[in-house]
């Protein structure tokens, strides 16, 4: 509460708070010097990685519109209850689904808009997945049935398929429809705890509708899971169906704004006709028609695109972490005292000794972990777009039957999709750790990020079974290439495995470690390497016979979970450089510009190597001198890229309104920020705070009367 | 809704249902053959790990007078808005203080039933800040005057040295207390944005006074940061007094029951007699008397304290989280569909050729994920008692005025500091994920454990800069014997390091990395490999001289950071092969649960070993047959440990109550657990939910009335 301040006090303490703002530097200042250090042209770069301006314009455009909707507005995001959020997010993407509907919006601007608002609601799986199934696998009659309501949100659908005790293993479900040849209708029933559904989103207190995953028992014999259209809750009242027990789950560690839900169904009967039939059918007598067997690859090719879609993803929510730490150690000044001396001995130097305070940015351990994230964010952004790409010509040749690229995508998409994730939660939590005890606050936007982000590494396939399907292509290719038959794609470079066995690292100067080509012929040793030598285990495991499933395997998957992680991160650099090389070719950027963008792909190449360093040493492909050059790069590379790192992080171009970050506003002005969004907070409603009446006072009141 | 079932019904669904549940086995039933498998007495090693039964004995009475409290029952711990758990955490304190104060507790009775109730609140800082720094600071008059009434909560107070802009820096703080010899008062004055106070905790809506550290100004001259009593609100209406604001700096990742605040003075007038003047002092004319030097040492052994207590806790939230893992992958049954083939393709297979179905904890890639946590966990907890008895015979020591073993205890609490925190959240993150999709629940215990441990790693001294602390002690000893000086203590082995250089490791079979001599012998290379290293690059950056600040410095600080970390982790080793020697001379247990306690120390050697492989390598101590032969030896220890998984995590023995982990249960029941905490959900509280009303009726009854 201000007050006025009479003269003397004012006069009395003019001298010393002169003394002690002594040198004090602005955050903005901060950040326009930053910027001011920059070789090249942050908005060329962005308009590159945007696909033009006029994305980015557009963009600017859709956070106006969203800035400007009650369902849009941020300024309250980190204070919500759980129900607030839930509420909040279900009206944030109706208005969303709304703007689209109503023509004002395309698909891609509704998909700009999503990542821009980052506010899931109730209907991600009514969109992304209850509609696309009825799409895929509804007969005419039922597309005709249910669309044209689903678009309308007329109705509200999810997937139902994982139970509180089955996720990955489907053929494990205990749901059942059972066929009723005399009534034609099946009774769809929950035999045990563990077969209750559980985490499908917008169960909990949303959906109407849900696609069911029921085992199918027809003529008395079990044929597996099947999908099922069924209608859970009452129309007009919202309320539960007869037979049917439905709920939320309860609050996660982020992702709160979904209302993830658990079902049981009591002995409920359905028609013939909710059984999806476009594939496989039940006739009215009961008889079984089992689906095509492309189906078969249909179901995968689902999977691959969902998990294309988390690759493409990862390098999004790792360039907004890593935006929000550069931007905010650039304006961080904090000098320690006197190393090693405790804080308070600090007193005993006149202030004109204090050592030069820097931003933390420039201390070595700052910037050798910023700015390999932001080699590892482009890497990742990059390999998304190329992973989009793949999975679109993937499609187009399976539109002409051709289904050949299939196991490879398929190895591909699961492998990266553990790596991307992997690498993009650790990187948000390293990016946090950075911006110091600040990070730990909601307002900062990066505990969000990590809380709502890390489901990644455990959702849609474990990260370790991902890690796994990989490994099996990977094996399976290697005993190809031991029995001399031709190997192509990404495991092309086992076929000259064993010929390189014995090849050693080139290099002779620090400055070796630049060239793509020695990075990639030590990351591809590594990755054939540990390859063989997984295939090696198992074989082992297996008494001499290489077993894919079952005690053998289970009993070997570290090595098979390392051997797929080089074999994706291999991979990944390959794909930075291809992108690189190929923006170079196409001049599609200035000199500087690629120049750094080059620079960048090499760093990305030395970080990969460093990791792998162990692996170099233990093959004898390279030597103690040449590992150590590796560190020796590194920091060269991280000085040589130090004066772009802000520019490097502006180049994603995310509004203040998506990063939704105090510490992250591109102006630099994050303490003001800080201290306003703390003024807002709900617990500084009152001055005296929700447990005056209740607790303190009765506790404080003594004090007072022993002063009366 | 439950309802009639018609025996048809019942009749048809029963053959199916039998079969899909064919072969389903409970989760308890798992819980207890694991226990079965045990080679040891899990009740013999928690008593040895708690000091006894009686101690365990004691605890259980806690929990059973915990629980039986209204402020100390957890069933709706998980659903608590912001403010309810402010209240809550507040109550819950308030709660136990009373407790004690009453004379029904002991000292030792409050610090477990603070781990056990596991509910931070605004009064934290009172505690443990605000008490201890009156009575080591305040003169006997000022301790009679506050003393009491603190110790009734009459007053409630917080710690104010943190600033909006100045964290570690204190020398940087900028709030000034000016000495105005006319008045004989201080003037206090908060005279930029940046110079805000922010973090204490209970400062937001709790505390009525607090203690003050701002720049001292007497007779014109700065004499740095000093501490003041400052009253900031009225006690009868608990509204900030004039010139003061103060606030909740709103919600963080974790530990939002407590109201860590923000504090701003515009002109405060504060009696002279608020400055604590045990040790400085300003006279009534404004003369400042400077501390004794020996109040230096006091203030370094107050942060050796607060490090030592944060290397305690380590231990026992990761062997809390590493409970709940090991408890849950005992007894969650998982087939991964045919490794690499879509899930969807099961339905092909007849159900009586599923694979066998195993715990997850069966499988490789758990296993040595978990024992090796639980290894860690051991060593931490074993660390955290060296670290407490050494701290405490540094203060039997001081009390007689020898400060001698301060440097190197500082070093060490700031070294471990860090590392013990890195291995806890990085340890429980990796707990988590193993749980799957489940452990993203809050109901599993897991997200909270993370979210409120992970601030450790960078409250009360970044570790970047704990590591730096220990760095600057071991380069100095590197130097004192590169100059001949002898080395005592933690950095003896530097002493020998020259003659040591190539020396090479003496494994010849995967057995022999078992022994703590060869583990020693490695772990000890790697330190003295790498301080040598971080030396040289120090002076290679100061042009050939040592530097321990500044510019040189802090261009080395990733090599500095690398030899602290060597350093600490052999110290760590050491700590663990000393407590298991020292057990095992003293009979403390028998030979089945020391047996197994050796194996644990030894898999530790071999798990930081695998992470110093690279540097043994590139140092040329280890060849790459040797470093294989790690590996080789972590799975063996781990087949071997792996029957007493679940009997290591019992042997913490952490009640039911203070998990409050729906999947961390001891009796397996964890699928009901994680259905009753749902149903008490918030959001359940009605079927329609909170957003029917406003945003769902008004969507989905045109679909109702399309059907009248």
């Amino acid at each position: 509460m201000p007050r006025p301040v009479d003269a003397r006090d004012k006069q009395l303490i003019e001298a010393p708070c002169r003394e002690v703002l002594l040198g004090a530097i602005s955050p903005m200042d901060d950040a326009a010097r930053e910027r001011a250090r920059s070789t090249f042209d942050s908005n060329e770069l962005a308009a590159f990685l945007h696909d033009g301006e006029d994305k980015l314009q557009r963009r600017e455009e859709l956070v106006k519109l969203l800035s400007s909707q009650p369902w849009g507005d941020k300024t309250h995001r980190y204070f919500l209850t759980r129900e607030q959020e839930y509420v909040g997010g279900l009206k944030a993407m109706v208005g969303m689904w709304q703007q689209m509907r109503q023509g004002r919006l395309s698909l891609e601007d509704g998909i700009a808009m999503r990542s821009l608002a980052y506010f899931p609601g109730g209907l991600e799986l009514h969109i992304g997945m209850f509609i696309p199934t009825l799409l895929s696998q509804g007969t005419p009659e039922q597309q005709a049935k249910w669309l044209p309501m689903s678009n309308r949100l007329q109705i509200i659908g999810t997937y139902a398929q994982t139970e509180l005790g089955h996720g990955t293993f489907v053929r494990g479900l205990q749901t059942v429809a059972v066929y009723d040849e005399a009534s034609r209708e099946f009774v769809v029933h929950t035999p045990s705890l563990e077969a209750h559904k559980w985490w499908p989103g917008g169960l909990g207190k949303t959906a109407t509708h849900v696609i069911l995953m029921a085992r199918l028992f027809a003529q008395g014999r079990d044929y597996g899971p099947h999908a099922f259209v069924v209608q859970i809750r009452d129309m007009a009242t919202h309320l539960p169906l007869p037979g049917i027990t439905v709920g939320d789950i309860g609050p996660k560690m982020g992702f709160n704004s979904v209302d993830n839900g658990y079902l049981a169904f009591d002995h409920v009967r359905i028609p013939r006709d909710a059984m999806l039939m476009r594939f496989s059918q039940v006739t009215e007598e009961g008889r079984y028609v089992p689906p095509p067997p492309d189906n078969q690859k249909a179901s995968y090719a689902t999977m691959v695109y969902v998990r294309a879609t988390i690759v493409r993803d990862s390098g999004d929510f790792l360039s907004r972490a890593v935006t929000i730490a550069t931007r905010y150690t650039a304006v961080r000044r904090q000098t320690a005292s006197k190393l090693g001396e405790p804080e308070l001995q600090a007193r005993q130097l006149p202030p004109l000794l204090l050592p030069a305070c820097w931003p933390v940015l420039d201390y070595d351990n700052v910037q050798q972990t910023l700015l390999p994230l932001l080699a590892r964010a482009y890497s990742l952004v990059f390999m998304g777009r190329s992973m989009m790409d793949m999975y679109n010509s993937f499609d187009a040749a399976r539109s002409r039957g051709d289904f050949g690229v299939l196991p490879e995508l398929h190895a591909l998409s699961s492998g990266l999709k553990a790596l991307c994730t992997d690498i993009t939660a650790a990187g948000i939590e390293a990016c946090r750790r950075q911006c110091g005890g600040h990070g730990y606050m909601l307002a900062s936007g990066l505990p969000t990020l990590f809380n709502s982000y890390v489901q990644n590494c455990t959702w849609e396939g474990d990260n370790s079974v991902m890690y796994l399907q990989a490994a099996r292509y990977l094996v399976k290719n290697v005993l190809a290439a031991q029995a001399g038959k031709p190997i192509t794609g990404s495991a092309k470079y086992l076929s000259s495995a064993a010929q390189q066995a014995d090849a050693k690292c080139g290099v002779s100067t620090a400055d070796d470690w630049r060239s793509p080509a020695h990075q990639l012929a030590a990351l591809t040793r590594v990755a054939a390497q540990l390859a063989a030598q997984a295939t090696q285990v198992l074989a082992r495991a297996g008494g001499g016979r290489v077993a894919f499933d079952g005690e053998p395997w289970n009993n070997s998957t570290v090595d098979l979970i390392r051997a797929a992680r080089a074999h994706v991160a291999l991979y990944l650099h390959q794909n930075f450089v291809d992108c690189v090389e190929a923006a170079a070719s196409q001049r599609a950027l200035g000199a500087a510009a690629s120049g750094v963008l080059r620079e960048l792909m090499q760093l990305h190449g030395v970080v990969l190597l460093l990791e792998a360093s162990s692996d170099l040493l233990e093959g004898g492909y390279c030597s103690g001198r040449q590992a150590g050059m590796l560190r020796e790069q590194q920091r060269a590379l991280v000085r040589s890229l130090r004066p772009n790192a802000i520019s490097l992080a502006d180049s994603f171009a995310y509004p203040d309104y998506q990063l939704n970050s105090a510490l992250g506003r591109k102006d630099g002005n994050v303490y003001q920020a800080l201290l306003d969004s703390a003024r807002i907070s709900p617990l500084n409603a009152t001055h005296e705070g929700p447990a005056w009446k209740e607790v303190l006072e009765p506790l404080l009141s003594p004090a007072v009367r022993s002063r009366l």
